[in-house]
């Protein structure tokens, strides 16, 4: 019942109006041409790619789901054929390296293509999002031979990548690990251990396997700081670079998890497995790191997009269901659920939430463009600062909407919702484990707080603070929007950001002498963040409706009562998070752990 | 992994310390004697049953699932023998009346029965739960004859029951049904017609499944008005009243759900099945929401039942599970994460809400009680009312934190929440389904703000109202509790109740004129109140600590924390739901269908 209708005109309307890309991109002077049209073209195609190849597969992923036989991990039907379409369109190779065979698009284009991906078939768009993520990391860590080596094949999608960070034992705390890497021979180790909760470790897609592996040497300093990236790839290769044998690294089971059932999720076992350093010894867990930031604003894109496809099926469940008669209904038998109130309000904040993220993981895309780009050390600098504040608000933020979405999103269709039939619930169970995984939610939230705020003493937010001060002047001295929209709106933008300014200003020195208050209030904090920023995107959307060329009046109208809603029902919530935070952790922290 | 343990100590105190329940049912005087050894007997059994023979099966059965062969549906291994325990150890009867065979225990004790059922196998408590719901609808509408008949066996649990009202087009809105009921013979109908969603439509635990059908009569009114309600056994009765020749009534299909899988969720098909009109013609609505009252306290039970497993299971993990340093660490290692601020964050949460509701599940069964034993029509109108006022609250309140707990449950456990191993992902899915049946928790919304506040323009309110003046007062002139606390929670609920009682003078106002409003701004108003109601709860605690007989002094110092961090964190909402309130529909009501 749930097909994928890719959201060409609203995407079209933020990239080209509201972001102006082709002239952005310009700008920066991005070395791929990418003009309106180009633009337009690979919105369509990438859309009919989802809507037509992975979103018929995506429920079927779900019920067959994936199987192991003898150390063997088969995928469900129809996956190995869609892989390799999408490997023959190239779209594997979207954004990556011309070097090394990519296409060289942008980040604020790739976005979308996670975005549609996700919506489609968020299992099979994992087995690609890791590869994307073992790409990152060699192209930014590994020696220029390794990268000839591994990497056109990982970026033609020929080949699949995986992270291997977790050890039972051993998940946030990566300090831990008990995986070890002994050289054994010039530039050859030998790696023992076992990961578990890898995302494609093992399956029937591609014809390699590349395990980005997480070690210590015998040398290593304890924690963190003693730990190194090895690649450990299921098959070695032979001089020629062809494949050769099988590698000593084996899947031991595969999870039975909540959702993303298509998606392989394995424990990995490496029984003297013959692994290759990255890089530098020691230097595992920045590398990792770089990749995870990459990872994290894919992931958080994975709850926009499985939101996306939840709002359009309770639009046309709720536009079909007829049950009883609507406020000032003058039809004689029942109305549409959609006119309901109470149904409109679900539908208002998905649609609301989802605009905003989409047009913030564009935005945060471009930022990304920018600095890849940048001559000037402190303008990259100062992208790389915003990136890096924004990255943990848009991982979970949106992966927290997208989940609330999706609840929404079968909600409206009641039981109907709870069952297979329309696909509802598989969206929940799917979007349920992005607020878990590349670090759960509220380790996205200590990381804004500590590293990202307190750390460098606010420097970063700095940057957000007088990007939300410009989106604030830019709306109020906007005459093309109508003015009372504009000053109600104006001055609920103001109260909000001045709260996050003062909370901000208050946990710089409150923090000081609570050693627990950082923790207790991250979570509200980071949402207080998350709805600043969204509420910006809808001025930036608003601001961009005069003379648009992809959004008409009735578009427009749409626009402005989306936003406005945004800032009545969701932006209000700073009242709240303010409130809570500055209530501090005394409450929380007070049971001691045999009292619970 | 997952093991439940009935919480003996926490109802202990509830019961006997908070509320003195021996002494409320001697004041009222409830026919069945009720102190204070046989309640504790009666945790303690109930306990046992629940976590010795419900729990072991609970996970098996979501595994396995219902099978449907030739019309017959089989229910997971070990639930018939279980079921066969829970009958023959007389749960079944336990708050049925002893002229039917009950043993007729309060329903303030009824409640607590219904959680323990809930936290250990909800799938299993489901069929009990709709039968008790069939004995409710027969002991107050169906003649004298009828009830000698059919309740002895339904109460004993040798058969069970059901409701049929949804059909595939006709959900919350019933006056759309088409089930059709032809008058035969003397007493007796011919039903045509197909239910869909049936709880325990068919299954294999009981001898015979008594179907309460509605039904149209061929000189029906239009609408609602004209439904009648029927019963339609599986199996016919012969002169004796024993098991006779089956009924035209078979499954013809059950629902792949999300969760309960070991609930058979049935479409029910009647192809000129007997059935025996109960009551008066034309009269099943009002019927079905006597019934559907009582069920929608018990599914707002199943909430707080799952709520209490998920927050045992998180509580073993986070004991258990060794991850990085905590604030003020002083181990050399790692510490376990329930020493982590954003963890204790959402245990505090899923604490304090779950004994918050658990009280007032409490409180509530105790108005029942009194209601139903009450000589003087005034002082049984004031329960009543109220009864009626919080039931959609109740409903809706409990499950909406019954699934936020849940998943905070899953959180805690990171990964290891989101795969099966330690059982926090099926109590998610199972946990979502009760926002959802028995009316959408939006409908319960509605029917508040509706029928329960508008409709009698705040009469039953004010009873609420009064009741949250006084739990005010009682706190405010306690000197048992500690000064600074006192002081401040007393500011912190006058604030709230205050806040509660302008939006209603608003709301009665407001809405004469805005037909949109009601709706617009429901599922926020029931909110509100759901918040004041359990802080009214942590009040009555709190009073209830000095010479307490079920909570030492350390677990009373919990009981103080857990109430400021539930005025802190949770009744501060008020701010938010407030102003979300005052902003009205104009917002929400402003996109046309064709702009979704």
């Amino acid at each position: 019942m749930s097909t994928y209708n890719p959201p060409i005109n609203n995407l079209a309307f933020i990239l080209q109006d509201v972001f102006r890309l082709p002239e952005f991109l310009n700008q920066i002077n991005f070395p791929c041409e990418c003009d309106e049209e180009l633009i337009q073209a690979i919105l369509e195609e990438a859309g009919k790619f989802c809507s037509q190849v992975l979103a018929p597969i995506n429920r079927h992923g779900d019920e067959q789901g994936c199987s192991l036989n003898d150390n063997k991990v088969t995928t469900p039907d129809g996956y190995k054929e869609a892989y390799q379409q999408f490997i023959d369109s190239g779209w594997s190779a979207f954004s990556a390296n011309p070097k090394f065979g990519g296409q060289g698009m942008p980040k604020s284009l790739q976005v979308l293509l996670d975005e549609m991906l996700h919506s489609s078939n968020t299992s099979f768009c994992l087995y690609y999002s890791l590869t994307n993520g073992a790409v990152h990391a060699l192209e930014h860590h590994a020696s220029e031979a390794m990268q000839q080596l591994w990497l056109p094949r990982l970026i033609s999608g020929t080949w699949s990548g995986t992270m291997c960070l977790t050890e039972s034992h051993a998940g946030t705390d990566l300090g831990l690990i008990k995986t070890t890497a002994k050289p054994v021979a010039e530039d050859v180790y030998s790696i023992n251990g076992s990961k578990i909760f890898i995302t494609g470790g093992e399956h029937d897609l591609s014809e390699n396997i590349v395990h980005l592996v997480l070690a210590k040497l015998p040398d290593a300093p304890p924690g963190v700081k003693g730990i190194s990236m090895f690649i450990v790839p299921k098959f070695l290769l032979d001089e020629q670079g062809n494949l050769g044998e099988r590698n000593a690294v084996n899947c031991g089971a595969i999870e039975h998890k909540m959702g993303i059932k298509a998606s392989s999720t394995c424990v990995m076992n490496f029984d003297d497995a013959k692994g290759y350093l990255v890089g530098e010894a020691h230097q595992g867990i920045k590398y990792m790191f770089s990749m995870m930031n990459n990872e994290r604003l894919s992931i958080g894109i994975q709850g926009v997009g499985l939101a996306e496809q939840s709002y359009q099926t309770a639009v046309d469940y709720a536009k079909e269901r007829l049950q009883s008669k609507s406020p000032d209904s003058v039809s004689k038998g029942p109305d549409a659920i959609i006119a309901h109130p109470d149904v409109k309000r679900m539908l208002m904040w998905m649609r609301s939430n989802i605009q905003a993220a989409r047009m913030s993981s564009i935005w945060i895309g471009m930022e990304i463009d920018k600095s890849n780009l940048a001559k000037d050390p402190s303008a990259k600098a100062q992208s790389d600062k915003l990136v890096a504040y924004l990255t943990p608000v848009a991982k979970a933020h949106y992966t927290n909407m997208g989940f609330e979405a999706c609840n929404h999103g079968m909600q409206v269709l009641g039981g109907h919702g709870y069952i297979r039939e329309w696909g509802q619930e598989q969206l929940v169970r799917d979007a349920r484990i992005a607020q878990i995984y590349e670090g759960t939610n509220g380790i996205q939230a200590m990381d804004l707080i500590g590293r990202k705020l307190l750390f460098n003493n606010g420097d970063y937010y700095k940057i957000f603070a007088d990007w939300l001060a410009s989106a604030h002047q830019k709306l109020h001295t906007n005459h093309d929007i109508p003015m009372n929209l504009r000053d109600e709106m104006s001055s609920q933008f103001k109260d909000a950001i001045t709260a996050l300014d003062e909370v901000v200003h208050w946990l710089l020195k409150e923090s000081k002498d609570r050693s627990a208050l950082a923790g207790s209030v991250a979570t509200d904090f980071l949402e207080l963040n998350g709805i600043c920023w969204f509420a910006g995107m809808w001025i930036l959307a608003l601001c961009a409706l005069k003379n648009a060329t992809y959004c008409d009046e009735k578009q427009a109208q749409s626009q402005r009562y989306l936003a406005q809603f945004y800032f009545d029902k969701v932006l209000i919530r700073h009242h709240l998070l303010t409130a809570s935070i500055l209530k501090g952790e005394s409450s929380m922290m007070g049971l001691e752990t045999d009292q619970f």
